[in-house]
């Protein structure tokens, strides 16, 4: 049946359209943690960031259903639930966060806050990491790992400590940034701003240099730029916290959020102040037919609903920590396991061949997902070099379900060719 | 009430956040044909091709509740439903449309055409008309009226004959599609390809010179390029037919789909040989968090059940047929009308300051639709001169239905201060 699923799959949606596992897994039903194949076989989700509060959250569920049941419309016409729903994800953010430009993908939130940058400093140039994802569109799409530093777009070197050779990672980062803000002066480049995943999601959630972000916030601002934050990974009550930036002590200009949000309604949004926010509808007369529609507001204040009214964040905070304790713990009698890090229930365990020279196992990695996959549990690999094993469950995970995890993650260990 | 919306959506949204009318509308809830503001009053949506199979369609809201009671997850997974959808969409185009890259909205899906046009010519260049718009990233956003002919995305005159001065308006078309296809050769930008609305909706639904979509394709393709038809406002049976380019007698390469196929759960596609979306996937590593999911497939085959089953498109056919020669009736006691046009249940009367002179008067379109607000029937004005009365009912719109239209539109004609 897979076999044929497969090449269904290659015909209609075209070999090469991503896939994961070595084996593919066939899911059809969710429910909490857990995803279902066919046969009834049961995998905790520990991958999927999109149904934040699980899989098929009655509240959500009952939310969604009584919206297109009762209208689902664009924006051009005046409704409550976008505006309370900003109104919300506004209130969550600093205060400098006032107002809200809806859309329905990471990409194009991301799309929103590089016009908005641009039109507020009249500027081209923006600054993102060596190892930075942050959408599939063209413009969007030049932020994928810059391969040079030529253009509109350029990089630093993600701000690390784990494998950072200076003496002061903090400032060594720093200057890097500097430097890059400086090239596009000499090069007639004005400056537009910085963008950053604030915990680096898909760099591998390296530990940063402590003050990285909020000195480099001011740095940019110094310069005339703004301090974006892609909060698509980080945002949400993901780090514990409702925002990834708040792990980093920083506040940005723009606040780029995306998957968790509908719970798989596709909705997405990036918040500033409302002056910036003017300022983009000014200059751009940006309109998106499926976005702040009814149906994403009712997605929307379902999905903060259950996060406020279970508690979540502070699920998240400490069955994240007990979690990452114990896979510290595993690390010790575990050579490839070359560093555990991560906030709330977003953690990266980084493969290595060995620990001290930490070069980095993809293989391992990869081995590792596809083992725990057939042990039921479903992660991924990510990073910059792609050897990070990504451990992110929902948001309702409970330490029970970590403890089934840890059980697997040790006889996985036990079982695999590690060095 | 509507006063104090409106200052919380300035706050909250933006100032500037696009909204229609003059006295804008608050919508609560839809039916069918229609919409309800909160104090029950009824509107006749003609507006919206979104909920195109009537708003809360009952058949659409069960398919859309089940799937997120059941299962939303993105497309790394093997999932039967999107296979499914696939192949209906494929098998409803011409036979060199075989696979599917799905996103979330129209200007992603326009992202992918351009991004599947360049990888697969090697080109850059690309032409549109000189009134389109097909979205609003970066991107996309280089295709709405493009101000010079200098940069990679050029544009032609739209093709039309309501204006068109030339003794052979075909030929004088096609003569400028070969000029802009010659000047980028001329430049050095290899040319990738022609992206029209087969319908040129935005450009206000005029008659197309006969041929002239079929031999633009021909010449795109003798010229090294390929032909992209955006079906995002003319397709899934707007015109009677299942896509616009079929009432233009062209095939394109290249297909694009959005608003309809979702009945507002975002979803839009870019369908195409296999060999093209292989070259894109190859080239891309595209991936789209929120498309291709079990919820996008369980909305679009829902409302492609509802406009299989209830014959939908012989009823847009004849109610469009039948509103269309009605209007041109109107038209004959109406000096300001000085177009009536369209195809099935989309419809465009172009608004102008004498029937001879032939000057548009956008200011006169705007007064009609919001008079017709107030009678209680949604429509928009649109074109490229702002000046064409835009009127897009749902495809379940009846011939009762109409009959109400028609006599409002009559009435307003009475009541308005029209030359």
């Amino acid at each position: 049946m897979t076999a044929t699923l497969l090449q269904r799959r290659e015909r209609l949606l075209g070999a090469g359209a991503p896939l994961f596992y070595r084996e593919p897994v066939h899911i059809v039903r969710g429910e909490g943690v857990a995803v279902f194949d066919p046969d009834g076989r049961r995998y905790v989700d520990m991958y999927n960031n999109v149904p934040c509060v699980g899989h098929c959250h009655p509240h959500v569920v009952e939310a969604i259903s009584e919206q297109v049941a009762t209208l689902n419309v664009h924006s051009r016409y005046l409704h409550e639930g976008i505006l309370d729903y900003a109104e919300r994800l506004a209130d969550h953010h600093h205060d400098g966060i006032e107002s809200v430009v809806f859309t329905c993908t990471g990409t194009e939130a991301n799309e929103v806050a590089l016009m908005m940058a641009r039109l507020a400093t009249g500027g081209r140039g923006i600054v993102c990491t060596n190892a930075a994802y942050h959408g599939n569109s063209a413009a969007v799409r030049q932020l994928t790992r810059p391969k040079d530093n030529a253009g509109e777009v350029r990089s630093i070197p993600f701000p690390e400590t784990y494998r950072c050779q200076a003496q002061d990672p903090l400032n060594w980062h720093l200057d890097r940034l500097r430097e890059v803000i400086e090239s596009f002066k000499r090069d007639g480049i004005p400056f537009a701003g910085t963008l950053l995943c604030p915990i680096l999601a898909n760099e591998g959630l390296p530990d940063i240099p402590p003050g990285f972000m909020a000195q480099a916030a001011e740095l940019t601002r110094a310069t005339g730029g703004v301090f974006i934050a892609d909060e698509v990974q980080a945002g949400l009550g993901r780090t514990g916290l409702w925002w990834g930036y708040e792990t980093q002590g920083v506040q940005p200009d723009i606040a780029v959020m995306g998957k968790p949000l509908g719970a798989g309604v596709p909705v997405a949004a990036t918040a500033a102040s409302r002056e910036l926010v003017e300022t983009f509808r000014r200059g751009s007369g940006y309109f998106n037919t499926f976005a702040a529609s009814p149906l994403q507001a009712a997605a929307g204040n379902a999905v903060l609903d259950v996060i406020e009214n279970e508690h979540l964040r502070t699920n998240v905070a400490s069955v994240g920590q007990a979690l990452r304790d114990k896979l510290k713990e595993l690390q010790a009698g575990c050579e490839a396991m070359g560093d555990v890090r991560g906030h709330g229930l977003f953690i990266g365990v980084e493969w290595v061949q060995d620990r001290a020279a930490k070069k980095p196992d993809r293989a391992g990695a990869v081995r590792v997902v596809n083992a725990m996959k057939d042990k039921g549990f479903l992660i991924g690999n990510a990073g910059a070099f792609g050897n990070v094993v990504k451990i992110r469950p929902p948001l309702v995970f409970s330490s029970v379900d970590a403890a089934a995890f840890l059980t697997a993650f040790e006889e996985t260990l036990g079982e695999l060719p590690i060095k």
